[in-house]
C-alpha cells in the first residue's frame, strides 16, 4: 500500500492546512529535502492548548501530538500533491508545553511518530528529540516540524 | 535587484559578524546548504538582554528579532562573500526568551522573517518555528538560527 | 590519524549505544547527511539528571555535555560502522535543562564541542546552538542533537 491508500484503509481524513500565523512559508522544499514548519494542534474547532501536566495530562498531551502530525501531513500532501511523494521522515523536532516538573516529553512525541510510522511505515521511521519548551506560540499544547526526503516526480 | 543591491536601497548596512562565544563556527556550509549558528541581538553597544514580556515589550523584542536577522545576514556575507550567492531561505528556527505567560513568539520572530523577505524576496521566504525557550545565552532577548540554499559560483 | 586512530590514542571508549526511549530511530541518513536524534548524559550507572545551576554546576554540566557527546559518537559508529566515515560535523543544537536564571549554555555545550574537535580535529567543527530548556525527557541534565556529512564508501 502508498501512503495514501494505507490513510485511506486507516479512515484517516486529513485537516485543511492551517494558514501560517506570521511571515513564513508552511514549507520549503531544498534539493531532496522538505523542511515543514512547526506545526500546532489545530481542528476545526480550535487549537489545544495549555501547559502539559497541569491543564492537560500526559495522555490528552499525545493526543495533541497525534492531532500535529495530521497537520504536518497536510502540510506535506499539499506543499507536493500528495503524501506517495514522501520519501521517507528523516527528523522530528517535538516541542511540548510542558508545566514545571512534567518530562515525560518521549510519550507525547510518540503520538506523532507512532502516526507517522503508521502511514508510511519503515520509510516513516525518523530520527528525532522531544524536549520541554518555556512558551509555545498561543499557549498550543505542542508544537512539532519535520524534514522529509522528497521523491522526485518520474520521468 | 540582487540581495546585496537591495540592501544598499533600503539603506541597511550590516554589523561586523560576532566572534562565537564557544567552541563552533558561525557557519558551515554542506553540499548545497549553509548552516548558519544561533545569533543574538548584538550590536556596537552591547547585547538586548532580558525576558519577553517582562523586561522588554513585545514590539521592542520584534526590534531585537530584526536585529539578530542582521548578524544572521552578516555572517552569511562573510561565509559566502556575498547575499548575492544565497539561493534562497529554507529554514528558521526563533527562539524567544520569554518571562512566564508571554506566548506571542510568531509576531516577535516576524522581525527576523520581514527582513529576510526585504532582502531576498520571495527566495527569502522559509520554513520557520518560532518557540518560548527557558533561558538563552547571557539573557539575550532572542535567538535565530537558520539553513539557507548556496548558489555555486558559476564557471 | 583517522577519528577512529585519534579515538584510541586519547583512550576513550564509547559507551553502548542506548536504545531510543520512544518510537523513533537512533539516526537517518538521507544523502549524503545523517541526522542524529538528541542524545543524553547516559553512561552505564544510569542518567546524569537535574537543573543546571540548581542541581548541578555549570562545570558539572559540562562534563554531562561531553558524557553526551560520546554518546552521540557511539550512534555514529553504529550507523556508519565507522567514525571515518564521518567527513563532517555540520550543525550542534545543544540543549541545557536550566534552573531560572541559568544561562551560561555555551560554557556547558562546550563540553561536547570540544571532545567533536578532539575527535575529528578541523572535520569536527561545526555550526551551534546552545540554549535553555524548561525541561528535558526524564529530567535529563543535557541534550543534544547533530547533522552530520558522510562519506561514501570508496568504490
Amino acid at each position: 500500500m502508498t501512503p495514501e491508500e494505507r490513510l485511506r484503509h486507516l479512515g484517516i481524513e486529513l485537516p485543511e492546512m492551517m494558514i501560517p500565523a506570521g511571515s513564513y512559508l508552511p514549507a520549503r522544499v531544498t534539493g531532496d529535502l522538505i523542511f515543514v514548519s512547526g506545526q500546532g494542534p489545530w481542528h476545526a474547532g480550535g487549537l489545544v492548548k495549555g501547559k502539559v501536566g497541569r491543564d492537560l495530562t500526559g495522555e490528552q498531551a499525545r493526543e495533541a501530538a497525534r492531532l500535529t502530525g495530521l497537520n504536518l501531513l497536510a502540510v506535506l500532501r499539499r506543499e507536493l500533491g500528495s503524501l506517495d511523494r514522501v520519501g521517507a521522515i528523516v527528523k522530528v523536532l517535538g516541542m511540548v508545553n510542558c508545566a514545571p516538573g512534567f518530562n515525560d516529553t518521549p510519550a507525547v512525541i510518540n503520538g506523532c511518530s507512532d502516526l507517522l510510522v503508521e502511514v508510511f511505515g519503515e520509510a516513516g521511521k525518523h530520527a528525532r528529540s522531544a524536549v520541554g519548551m518555556a512558551e509555545l506560540p498561543f499557549d498550543i499544547a505542542v508544537e512539532i516540524e519535520l524534514v522529509a526526503e522528497v521523491v522526485r516526480p518520474g520521468p
